[in-house]
């Protein structure tokens, strides 16, 4: 069932969901903070964009203009249609087409940053997953693989144009060979734990195409303290999180 | 100058230091602590050991037999007689010999175990650095590489033993690249950050030689709370901390 949320930490911002579509979550929102944007870059790709929550919470860190791009029919209209009603049409185009024909849609090392929240988990044919289910195609790699995302993002980006992607921490040496692969430097790097004593459950990075080497990692993104409340960066970022996905 | 510690949290163990060496830091307590140690495993081989803190430390924890190994005569001396006064002398053979050489002393394929805490720092023949100098030696890459590490743990480990190191965050990528060129694949990461608000300044790694893919980041460590006194997990690891290098 389709609803309509209001996020108060973000202006009021409204956003539609549906009980049948990946529902944005802390992951979104994460991302959009923790990728770096100079005052010098005017174009911002976010691959894999469902129902547009990166492209609409980068709209309130910048005015470069923001691409967003979703494969699927069902939940594009839920971004299409926040991203109307929030009056941010202008700065936003959201565009419903398969990552992987991207050389057919979108220019050759033009852009300034590529953002991705990619389906986590890996996809094999024994998988007791239904291919058909929105949620499925949302969390596994059945239309698109971690390879693919970071092909797209070479095609996309200028030389020093930066890609950051959130993941999960079990990936990140496939994550780092291949961003290395194509021509990436990883430059930044953020640990998120659902606790203190729990090992991390989420890794944010930030890669640099043909940087330098030298890699900083941030400090510790804890989400709870031992009474189960937000630690203040969380909370500054996400309110209170109601209406989305945990 | 050649002064007797003695650590109130490890059985009173005592341990020689002197001021013109590398002392031994929270980081060989923290690679103590995190490698892994099954009850099968048998043997151990600690690289770049200085005066002896990880095969010491690690004598706590396993009955296996531990090798050391220090290029420089005067830190391996200090290392020789604190092993000696511990009674530890059965358990540990502390050797003086080149990293670079290791095939000509030790066996090929042979150990369950290898550990090292290297140093951290790139060295290049502009650096203004006394190579003559212990403490250059210990902390900066003059007589053994990152890469001839791995190498040397590479010809140690028997099929699926495994390597814990202790390193810089800022050297991760090139660490990950170089495991994965020599065969082992990283299963176990844990960042240690000086505060809670600050970047991590330590990270460990065990990689499995050989081994399947799949990677944990453990909980954070926390080394300072916000009145300058150890968090209970490195409390619980170093005491007071006093008489070793910060």
């Amino acid at each position: 069932m389709r609803v309509k949320n209001r996020l108060l930490n973000f202006g009021d911002m409204i956003i539609y969901q549906d009980d049948e579509c990946l529902k944005f979550s802390l992951d979104s929102v994460l991302l959009a903070n923790f990728v770096t944007i100079k005052p010098t870059d005017k174009t911002i790709v976010d691959l894999c964009s469902g129902n547009a929550p990166v492209p609409m919470l980068l709209s309130f860190r910048t005015k470069a203009k923001i691409y967003g791009i979703e494969i699927q029919r069902n939940i594009y209209q839920l971004g299409y249609d926040s991203i109307k009603e929030n009056g941010l049409d202008e700065q936003i185009d959201f565009l419903n087409f398969d990552v992987l024909n991207i050389s057919q849609y979108m220019e050759n090392e033009k852009y300034d940053i590529v953002t991705c929240n990619p389906p986590y988990f890996k996809y094999n044919e024994t998988s007791l997953v239904n291919t058909n289910d929105s949620l499925t195609v949302a969390r596994h790699e059945v239309c698109i693989k971690l390879e693919d995302v970071i092909r797209a993002a070479k095609y996309l980006l200028k030389n020093g144009g930066t890609f950051s992607l959130v993941h999960r921490p079990e990936r990140i040496i496939e994550i780092i060979t291949l961003l290395k692969k194509y021509g990436f430097e990883p430059k930044k790097m953020q640990f998120v734990y659902p606790k203190i004593e729990k090992d991390a459950n989420t890794v944010l990075i930030e890669a640099v195409k043909n940087g330098r080497s030298g890699l900083k990692v941030l400090k510790p993104l804890i989400v709870y303290d031992e009474f189960e409340n937000y630690y203040p960066d969380i909370k500054n970022m996400f309110g209170d999180g109601s209406n989305v996905a945990k």
